[in-house]
């Protein structure tokens, strides 16, 4: 079956293309995706396989491929939300929802998984098991769509998951993976400091609150520089220091907004406890008042070792014309709610090259020029392909 | 002619309250009090006196009273613009210009002067010298008004200048002074600290510009605390810290500004020093640019040993039942730009007590609820009056 | 009995120079000061006085001087004990005790004060009062003499009190004084802060109490910049801060010291509630145990305005051509344990000018270098005897 | 050659364990291994061996055995210095050194490998290449021995070395490996902060070291937190903060020393770099002077990726009843200047597991109670012994 399906892969490459382009016109916020659910939805019509949608928190949707008997099931997994950013990309196609992009990817990761899942229904009399084609809203924006995905059950009977990212790592052509820990995970903080305004010349008849939200920012840092293993990624980012004011009226407030990384539970929760304990601590040394509120949103995406050494080991053997690199890459600082899957079922998510042709430095993910070589859409199409037919040992 | 001035100044006590709250009602910002300078412009019309308006770099007012024969000339200064503040005080003569408030009595200043001043053209004929009347525009805005009507050359023949300002110091027929350094000076920094910006998830890639600010602020807390003689009044206050941003992307630029107080010029010279070696040892600690906006405006008001002395002495002499105590106060936080006269003039400015009746805590002038006892204004024009007479040994 | 008094001042000048350099070569360190009790005794020998010794906490002396009659009754102090400095000041009576150093010139306190007190008691029949002569033991170490002087009882009688100090603040002959807080209070301090070592390679396992002790270090400095009011005196200098160890373990504890400097109780307890509160804070902060010792000490020497106004104006129309000048000083940094006598009675504690001849930058009191102009003894005993005098009305 | 390899080890269990005993009663410090060094060469005596002794800064042995032909040439290396610590493990063979410890396991190490040599030695004629067996001086104080013994050029021959360190990572049995960066890199700094000492009264004429000091630390923790890839470890540990003084002096020196690991050049250039420019800023920001010693010493330890993998390759293929488990470890916090001959040679340094038996949770190496679990020596001498015979293929 491996060699049928490559071939009809192969003759569809235009029409992901197509696909890709068309989603990449006309971009949808997470939790907003409308239309681009009703053209994914449109697109299985009349296609023999049982279609879920509104699945979780918004417009997610399951297409089950029921095989030629009850076996292994897996679920392959592709996000189509875009981002609110003003596309700066010089393409014939872009976006004409202005303010919106598809920054990330996600159009095509939509466009190959349509394709290779349509390619899979034809060729579902020699699968023996299950498939489950996740299209899933909302990876950008907390508390993302693979959570309530995940919650609704409707994947409860899955083995495992597989998903990719397009990324600019190299050149079309080039696969990337790694086992364990490869995403971070996240938390949110946002830190309300109040202490008391006043005259610019009586700074004893008032607290000012720039100085204690100074100084949480400069303790925060110890975190990071003592409390953690040095083996150990974390990360805080004090992003936003809201304390806009008059230059001669002591501030009585301000807020604080960061961004929290780390790779495993430990880390995360250190991490929280000692911005709690910081907090707790400035209200004392300060005698200001902390409001924080600390939210930890998506985890750290852990590639089961057992499955990525299948997934690499399938994808090294494909023996593919358009597979030309199989390769490990370090973890990668951002996060993805695949995590979710992962979490709960042993899952590989890895990497699609898809640096622009002829581009040394390319513009990445989530920035207003960035751009993809769409031969990387025929390459994730197979990869996923062949992984499915190793899994299934379709030869 | 002192008995006889006095009188004068009872009798026109009402009148004093009716200007004072005609101007209350139409209050002007700095530098734009055209029809407050008008108004006392028509004030003057028809007396025998020599009038220069627009003086300076705004509405400026001099009124040339000359005596009897040549001899020593004094200035007396009342100042009459207002603050950008919507009045919250419930009052009958409200403002009626929104957002602009006489919360500083001004408004008082130049009602209490107009009359004054009416007086001693009255009584010109015993007075053995030149009286200035200086109606100076724009006290409450750097660069102000004093700065460039000292500058105009309009004053030069003066030997003294004498000034008031009324604050809740206590209830009306209180009288206050202080010799020497009596009002602080000001400076004005703002400082651009320009980093690089990031994803939040890599530092090592961008140029935390939080981070670099906060570490200012608190470097600058040690300028006070171990530059400064203990004995030495000194103030930094960074009022505003403008680092809003998105909580997950590592800010590029945040913009300071500060409000720095000092009583002498050592203090204020020390001060600049050392925040300019801050700015610059942050570049090289941090890798960031600062830019670096310093401006000292009013210089720190001295009171002339000598000369305040004398007013004392007059006022503790005037046997005026309308004076009830003159007392010793310690120097104000605030910053006066009759700080500009004082520097030129051997001058004496001194406190006129104005908290409204029956109030324990009144609220301090530039507070949208800031009132004045009108009983006041008669204590002031008294008390400059008792001070001409003293001056020119008028029994 | 004014000019028969100058008269035998002036005549025995010589002696308290000889009695000077006589205690100046066998200078004796705080609470330990034997032999200059037993010098002093034996000054007292066979006159008809009153004489306590062991007065106290050590070796205080007083020596009552039964007047005339009863009436007001005043207290004459001088200090004995000196310094544990070696002794640099190139003179022919340089300390014979190695190590121990009259470099505050409590030698030439006690020579003029012994001749000053000879003179009273023979002139005992013209003084309408009682006289104590309050021979002070160690005035330089905590808790000090002066508080366990007042504290026995013996003074409960007295109305007021005078001292003096030798000071370089200008030539024999000028003598200072200032009204209202006028030296420093002080507080001791001792933070121990607890971490936990450790390898300096994982700071995770370990808790660097240097990063924590440096961090009280910053913290601290916000309390005098933020805390205070710009118009009161505050110091706290961090003179120790003990955390010496191996290059590449991570450091268990640290031990900080420190000196706390305020002039009024209001900012005496602000600072200690602040400290209090960052050491508190920083145990919440860095999981550290912070051991804090906290005492006040020596409180700020309030100078009684009216007694001091007085002595002012006794001092300024003494017409002595020793006395040649009488200046207002601004208050002094260091810490003086007369305030304890100043505490409880109305008191005035002025200054005696004895920077040596031809010297411009003298060396300060506490220098190894430290010397005066003996003439000054002459005019300490002078300027108090014109202050009894005064007081007394002698004419 | 390789049954007939095991089998002699195997028969000479004991002795090894004699021989580390032995060695453990007699430590000698780094670059006084004189005892030490001689008890190698005298077991070297009288066989068919080449021997180079001082070789390199100190006490170095290089033992050259020639095989049968001229082919590959091989390291193997063991480091033979103890430390400066008091023993407080209870064992019979107990230091008889007082001070001085084999707390690191070199005694092990060089016990193994001197049998382990002795053994080649008498098999060399199936050795198709040179075996170089490495006696190490001075691994615990840098710049130790490795670097000048790899450039007295006596290795230049070499293709690859090998080496292997005793830790308590688990029973023995258990072999560790990691590829690529294994071991930290090492740098040392001392920075001395000359400020200006004074009255601890009045900071503002004397300029307080202990403030810049602590500001400093605060500072450096930045570069951990803000300068590296959170993917990459670094530390930053200042063990030592000398600012002992007196509480109420101001401080005019203090001197930092710290410890920084890395593990790549990069970080280890950033580091250095930045901590470089922190010190330039200091002296800017508080006008202090800062003298600062920066030393790289040891590198980090890359093992070879290839020569790795075969590593792991021959012991999991060993089949040796001894060696029981062979499993990846993550890099050590720790450094090590077996570091100088895999950057010179692609080498690869293992782990040895010795955990006492029935320890749960061991003393690591470097505590005065650390002990091994003897049987672990057999296993060190075996799991090289494999690593030779798979190096050359010897069935």
């Amino acid at each position: 079956m491996k060699e049928k399906l490559m071939e009809m892969l192969e003759s569809r490459k235009d029409e992901m293309i197509e696909i890709r382009r068309h989603l990449h016109e006309n971009p949808e916020l997470s939790f907003k995706e409308v239309k681009t659910a009703q053209y994914i939805l449109d697109f299985y019509k009349g296609k023999d396989v049982e279609i879920q949608s509104n699945v979780g928190n918004g417009y997610g949707i399951v297409v089950t491929i029921k095989g030629r008997k009850s076996g292994k099931n897996i679920g392959l997994r592709a996000d189509f939300d875009a981002l609110p950013i003003v596309e700066e990309a010089n393409v014939p196609f872009k976006s004409k929802n202005e303010g919106v992009m598809h920054a990330c990817g996600h159009d095509g990761h939509t466009a190959y998984l349509l394709v290779l899942a349509d390619c899979l229904i034809q060729l579902k009399e020699e699968i023996p098991g299950t498939i489950k084609i996740i299209h899933q809203h909302a990876e950008e924006v907390p508390p993302g769509g693979a959570k309530s995905i995940v919650e609704s059950g409707v994947l409860d009977d899955l083995d495992n998951v597989f998903g990719i990212h397009l990324l600019p790592l190299g050149p079309a052509g080039l696969v990337g993976y790694h086992a364990g820990f490869s995403f971070n995970g996240r938390a949110y903080m946002k830190l309300k400091v109040q202490g008391r305004g006043g005259h610019g010349s009586s700074p004893h008849l008032a607290n000012d609150a720039i100085v204690a939200g100074a100084h949480f920012v400069t303790a925060a840092q110890t975190i990071i520089s003592r409390r953690l293993s040095p083996f150990e990624n974390g990360v805080i980012t004090i992003g936003s220091f809201d304390g806009k004011g008059t230059f001669n009226v002591i501030k009585d407030s301000v807020e604080l907004e960061g961004d929290i990384r780390y790779m495993t539970d430990e880390t995360k929760e250190k991490i929280e406890h000692e911005i709690k304990r910081i907090a707790k601590g400035l209200e004392e040394e300060f005698g200001v008042t902390c409001e924080l509120t600390y939210e930890n949103d998506y985890p750290p995406l852990y590639n089961d070792p057992e499955i990525t050494e299948k997934v690499a080991e399938y994808l090294k053997n494909a023996n593919d014309k358009d597979i030309k690199e199989v390769k490990e890459f370090p973890p990668m600082a951002p996060s993805e709610d695949f995590a979710y899957y992962a979490k709960k079922f042993p899952s590989c998510f890895f990497y699609i090259a898809c640096t622009p042709k002829g581009e040394k430095d390319p513009y990445f993910n989530h920035h207003p020029k960035f751009d993809i070589d769409e031969d990387a859409l025929l390459v994730a199409a197979k990869a996923v392909g062949h992984v499915v037919c190793g899994y299934y040992e379709l030869g």
